[in-house]
């Protein structure tokens, strides 16, 4: 097995690796959505994510990878108390997955051949201190989507059917990638994403062939490109611990608040998702540039992603909501 | 876990809190609609309520909060004597829920493994003496909406089928929230609502920059912010205490009766729920302003959350049903 | 436990009360179709009608509420013979109900584990003798109208499936109450029902605050309200019981044979279940009134309520078979 | 229990009266559909057949009505040899009926219970040698018209599944009613049918007061009344008993087969069902006639109901079939 | 039971009765389809060609009538060495078949019953060596056809599901009927059928008099008709066998090979089977003719039923398939 | 059983041999889609591969037909070290299978019966190191389609649920064929999918002599026909495990990389894959020449093959994506 294709080789891009970035630093911020045709590298940039990330300690044999084992669920009965270094989990919603996979279940063979009531734990608890990816999201049924932005909030999964009441954190950052031509999300759902970006394929020469070039040492050369490019990983996982540790003491003046507010009404978004997101995004943003204070030019890096996907559609300029947050900030953020 | 946000740290939305104080000073006024779009805080408003809300004494164990033991039901085996105190319960509905998990249900696993017929609780037993809430009540299936609303008004679930023939007390208030733009309920389900209210975005930067003041402070420095509301929302809940025990000595004139009659004839609402609520309302409004009697000010007050939801749709004037209401009752209440 | 509020206190309604009477004088007139927007208290007054009506004498524990025990079916294995009063059975089919529920089926459990083939009745046994209320007809199942229509007609409950023989007396009067705009029963299911009524609010304040005065007394103040009003109930209680008795000495001229035909006829009604009806609900009549015959003037009490479901849809006039029927009348009865 | 009403004692509906004759003396003319509004009296009909018909004998507890014994089809291990006297089956499907239901199926709890396979018969099994009636056939799935239609043809029931292998004789007339305005038979199964009538209100004041007249006496001295009609309806059962007996012998001329193919080509009829079925009706028509030969008058006495459901639909002329028909015998049979 | 009326009896339906001696003749050359309507005689056809068709010896007790023991699959478990003599086989495929009842399937019973994994075959075993008729093949799904049609032209039933690994031969004629007037099969399913004829009913009296008079001999005098018909068709069969015999013997000059591509590419038809079956269907009518050689006239002969199937159709001219292949034949073929 | 039809008798349809034998010299360029009428004999020539492809060795027994012993997956505790040879897998995708099917599942029996959790391998398992084919795969469902792209993508099936946790090898090649007039395939899907090309029937009369003259040979005398087709078989077989050596040692040019990209640009392809297969198929298409480097010539060689399905749909010119791509790369690469 091949290692995955390193994040910082990934040609261009930058909206998108920025977006998963700030998420990496503060998974407060919320998911992300990547809005693009296939081919694009999404699912790839996503497996990247993976290995960039930093190592978590996790208790051994622990189904939600717990940092201590007095935090593993009861219902798991885990007697380690080992800690063991594991990456990042990112698990893969598939497509067609049921409910049950995906907050867990009842043993139904342990059920019947032993008489026990049992919980086999699913992707949620496998997801947590993690990512949760799901490819083509607008393919999901709704109400999957809706549980999932709902755990993925409350960072609890809770299960009470068949007699189980079951709980167990659940804190992950769910991204999902989609093809706005294949079907829309639910106002309501793009709603609680916190950040959106587009991707779209490089349109001049150089880059493509870059992009080839890379792809095919990556194929040819596998251990000699992945020793370049593990490097520049390590570093940039540096920074976003950096940034993580910083983001507490970041000072966030009263104006920028303003600001927030005042674009956002200026967008006419409705909810304050908006402005919360936008100003989360900001501090990371910040933070990652190593500023002592959130001010007006973090808020500019990061408006269209947090704000985008918020807008009403405006049936005279449907694919213009991206243009049209940046023609707000250039007017309302001078 | 942070505890929920308060009540009274909310923002305006001075309409919704007025209807679910006044649910809470008289159940009996049915439950709440909550229109609006996401990100209002609908749902915050409800783990709120549960906060404010005094505690309640229930015996130990018994499934159905009951306050005396020989209230509990008799197939829940409840042994125990001993009454604790504990929250007012809000019980969340979750999306996508059967039948079964709201009624209650044979214990399959308890009759397939002791040959028992056993009778596990739903969630109507747990929402006894408290609220139920169903974030977007309009994908809700109609029939479980209905059986809701029919449990909710005679205060009692009965479950009879697969041999089980069982019946518990299920007294609660239903809070539903809804985006109008998402689908509509059937008007006879509107009807058996008590009070509707709608929520938006403020629209003004100085409210907008409170509301993510108070949440960056909930978030940033939770204690500190948490006892300083808690002390306003412990005097909140003074107040209703104070209403629910003035309720049956508030006088009622008869000329009270006339204008509940005569707006609900100008306005054309269809059966007598309309002017039943506006009455109930209007009083339990009086209760909690300290008024000896209930008066055309109190009638003022409600006749929107009590009506609105009870219009015939005007083809030419669709959003305008509050509006209405508040010309009829300018004209009518003068 | 509140009683039911008491028939008699029902404000206005004459309509839909006079065709609850005249089923309780003889059940064979058939079902009751009341038309109506919700919160017209309809439900109200089948609840009403519960207690109104003359208790029975049933055999103890007999699932069907036989007078004798030699009529108690054989696989209830009724061994009392003690006669207890209870009142009429008011039996309510909750929405969503299913085939098994509403005729009864075999007892799974029972055959599972004790292997032996039980049967458990279902709605239909305990309507015997009694009233069976669907809210909102016009929302369930065809097949299930059709069904209870039918065991209506021959009054008895015949099971054979899963190896069950199973028959047992099923005698009520079916009341099904629905909305017209909400979707509509077919042609076919409408002539089954004997009778139809229309419910409509009141119009003027006096009414609607006398019933917002009833309502409160009937909260405020139970017990005194129910003793007033339960007398006028025992009063109509006994003149329908007189009705019952006078019901076979009651002569039928030859003359309203032709009236009934004549009407029907030029009404241009399909079948014949129209003048049958007609005769039957007027008979009724005549028998509560204390008539020694029946004459036109009951026929034409009685004849909107028995004829104007049966009319062909006249697509320039679609709600006025009321007025149609109305209109016949004059001519052809004058 | 009342009797059913006798068939005699029906008013008018003569061609519906003489189709079921006909099939009395030849089941081999295949189903009868009768076509009409409800409330003409169509299942009074068919029940009021039941009592017509001649007893039959048939060994007493065979699930399948043999005349002997050694019929008795093995897998019901039928032991008697008695022969007793009963009614010509009538058989009721329900609507919504399941193809087990109606075929027969594997006794599921024998087969759990005591290990082993038997076979539960359906409703084919008790029709055999009588009459099975479908209200409303055009609301029947089209599989289980087809299944009916096709066991009626070769008078014998193949089950083949879930390891069982059962055949037994299944020789029934199908009768069923249809509203034609509410769902079309497809033409494939309308061919199927040997005849089709319609049915309609009387619309003369006259006859309406004499059904009305005969339904009251039937209600109110129900022993005299059936005392009156039963008489004649043994008359008629000796008529067609004799009819019966003269079937074998009755001749056919030339020019009657002629006569029959003429008549379907100038009609346009598709297959040879069509002359097949005319054919055999009118020497069942002249054998009640108790003629020697059969001949043109009888062709004209049942061409209507023997071809009218066999033509194509003429969009021009949607309701008129059974005058095409009559004007085409009027040319083609002068 | 009376036996099946004779193939030679069949008035007219030359082509259709054709197709079916050539399938028997060469079951190679693959399904028929039979166009028609009901009542043209297309079952009927199908159970004559039964008793037509020459006696196979096959295996006592061997579900898939092998003609040697050694070919009895081995999960049949056939002990029996004995051949015995039995009709071609000719299986009916009910309406609303499952699959599983045509390829065979766990037998639940046993397993459940007795720990056993036993194979219980299907209807495609019974096929083997005979034919498989589907009556009203449009209303089958298609993957139902489609799995019919793979099995046809691989000869072999491969069933792998539920742990099971079974295989076994299924070599059978398909012959289909159906009403195109009822829905359409895909072009992809017509074109896997090898033959199509259509039927009509005779338009002239002579011709409907003779099947009348033949079907009522049939009925009234069944022996003495038998008799007659039967011996024409051992004829039949004699010269069937003898054509079977001299097939692989029969040249096929190169001139022919250019005569069917060059047909077929005048008439546009997709795909190489046309040219195929043409070829195939050709040989065995030459052979039927006891021809040495195949030859323009034997391609003349089927060209109709071979290709007119498989054209596109031509939106101008729907109903005209078989009037273009004859235009072309007369074109291509002088 | 006959052997299947050789590959180097197939007549004509170059471009679909080039792209199987393309897919044989590096299965990572991913699966062939082949669309057009059927009985242009698409699954022949899948079935042909199976016996062109050098034969692999196997460890008996293993479900996944690994190479080495350790290579077996341990759930399939294979014992036997003996590496049996075998030809390369082709594996049929039946109509209307279930994913079960295709991934594998738990055993339910051996579940039942002994309580074991055993896993049942799928398609996928027996697939590895060979061929998947679809026929129809427009008409398969879309998840499955997905399933089997990611499948065969990631070269793992992992299977998670039932309380199972197994992954196995599943190398393959997808080969899929389709009709494109009856239905498409999502463009998503099509993506993923590396080489498509499209095959007609031959429309000059030599060719298509050609094909029966042949396919007669094969029926007619197997074994001679076989013997010398498979020695052209056998040489062609020989050329691709040379290219297959090749391939490694394979020069690619920096200006064969711009060729790639300015193609795909030129032609407005979406996402990268397009180079990435051009550039991947050119050079197995070099190696199978023998060329020391891939050049220009390559690139067109299969440029139509590896972009016409990933052109976007040009609505005024629907069907002309092949000769789009053949434009672009007379204009591009002259």
């Amino acid at each position: 097995m091949k290692k995955p294709f390193p994040f910082s080789a990934i040609v261009g891009q930058e909206q998108m690796k920025q977006a998963m970035v700030l998420t990496a630093i503060d998974p407060g911020i919320g998911g992300v959505l990547v809005f693009g045709d296939r081919g694009t590298g999404k699912s790839t940039a996503v497996r990247a994510l993976a290995a960039l990330l930093p190592l978590i300690k996790a208790v051994e044999g622990c189904p939600v990878n717990s940092a201590r084992p007095e935090d593993c669920p009861e219902w798991a009965h885990v007697s380690s108390t080992t800690l063991i270094e594991r990456p990042t989990p990112v698990v893969d919603l598939p497509l067609g997955v049921t409910e049950d996979r995906v907050v867990g279940a009842l043993d139904i063979e342990r059920a019947l051949t032993r008489g026990e009531k049992a919980f086999e734990p699913g992707l949620l608890a496998r997801a947590n201190r993690g990512y949760l990816y799901i490819d083509e999201v607008n393919l999901l049924e709704d109400h999957i989507v809706d549980l999932l932005l709902d755990v993925a909030q409350s960072g609890e999964n809770v299960v009470e059917r068949e007699g189980l009441s079951i709980r167990h954190p659940a804190r992950f950052v769910l991204v999902g990638s989609g093809n706005p031509e294949e079907g829309e999300l639910r106002p309501q759902l793009l709603d609680r994403f916190g950040l959106s970006v587009e991707v779209r394929s490089p349109r001049d020469v150089e880059t493509r062939v870059e992009v080839i070039t890379r792809r095919d040492a990556y194929d040819a050369d596998h251990d000699a490109f992945m020793e370049k490019w593990g490097a520049e990983d390590m570093q940039l996982r540096g920074r976003i611990l950096g940034a993580r540790a910083a983001l507490p003491q970041l000072k966030t003046p009263n104006t920028v608040l303003h600001d927030c507010a005042a674009l956002c009404i200026a967008l006419g978004s409705d909810g304050l998702r908006g402005e919360l997101t936008l100003l989360r995004a900001a501090r990371a943003q910040a933070a990652f540039e190593g500023a002592e204070a959130v001010g007006r030019s973090h808020l500019r890096s990061v408006a269209t992603m947090a704000l985008s996907h918020r807008l009403r559609r405006d049936p005279l300029d449907e694919a213009g909501s991206v243009s049209r947050v940046e023609r707000c900030v250039a007017e309302v953020l001078p």
